[in-house]
């Protein structure tokens, strides 16, 4: 068995290098993942949002939010995550549990240049996002360097399940210094 | 403006017509959701599952799943669940908050005998979903029928965000009998 499959380290390997891919290209299914997290009564709340970093060797994937989203709140509160990725193009479920760090001000300089400037827009919509509204597009959208912000997910644990011909399901935790455990699917 | 999205009812009638297309349609990509729980740890939890059925008139939805899975168990401490799909052709984010019911036994005659024999060794894995094996294919797939068992989730709260050039976001409850209210996105 030399497929990436076959062995827990094909899997893990795998499963970071797609994600890297959703990094770097637009258009990679990887690139919009489920970003979950529970809300102050306690209830789960999950959005789409754009992967913006990877990194395998710490184990920390980024995205991009506007420090005024209802997610902020509910992470300041409870600060876990679990990220969730379907890739059908290689039959593979990537889910992550992940405690979120919300980096802002000075310390997010370098990504806040890095923002297409068209893209800034996305960080300051007034009134804030989840308010309420009397019209559809009741709305402004200046570009709020203050409200930028970048939530550092360090990855806890990762639950990988391959679901080709015969399905395989692995567990990796940071505890266990990310050595896999093959799991029942 | 008479294009879907320019009113409240244009925005709940596409994303319950784009659902209903997920179960009609195993090409859809409402056909599969991110489905989010709370562990009894209050860990966010999600998985991918395949959607089986939609009543817009009763706003529910329902999917399948071995009664051994852990979702079953966090469902049965914490019985809420976010269901979420992207829908990129049409760029509509549909967000819903359920309370989920577990139907198992004789409740769910029909559900079973609509699946196809092949697929009814999803039902069973032993050892249970989630726990350790000794290798990649240590388990085996029986089709067990008491382990079939259906999640009617009753939405109780539904956001919808049209990603299209000027975004529009509005959300609707059951509380306030499905009247949507705009959202700034």
């Amino acid at each position: 068995m030399s497929e990436w499959f076959g062995t827990l380290d094909g899997l893990w390997g795998e499963a970071w290098s797609q994600i890297g891919e959703g990094v770097r290209d637009a258009k990679h299914p990887a690139r919009l993942v489920s970003f979950s997290t529970v809300s102050k009564d306690q209830r789960p709340q999950s959005r789409t949002v754009v992967l913006r970093r990877t990194d395998p060797e710490e184990a920390v994937c980024e995205v991009h939010t506007d420090i005024e989203s209802t997610k902020i709140a509910e992470i300041e509160e409870h600060p876990l995550a679990a990220l969730l990725w379907w890739l059908p193009h290689c039959d593979l479920q990537v889910r992550m549990l992940a405690e979120v760090s919300i980096l802002s001000g000075d310390t997010v300089n370098s990504e806040w240049e890095k923002v297409p400037v068209s893209s800034r827009i996305s960080y300051g919509t007034e009134p804030a996002p989840g308010l309420p509204i009397e019209a559809a597009l009741a709305y402004t959208k200046p570009a709020v360097r203050e409200r930028f912000c970048v939530l550092r997910c360090c990855i806890e644990q990762i639950d990988l399940t391959y679901l080709g011909q015969h399905h395989r399901r692995a567990e990796f935790t940071r505890l266990r210094d990310w050595k896999g455990q093959w799991l029942s699917p």
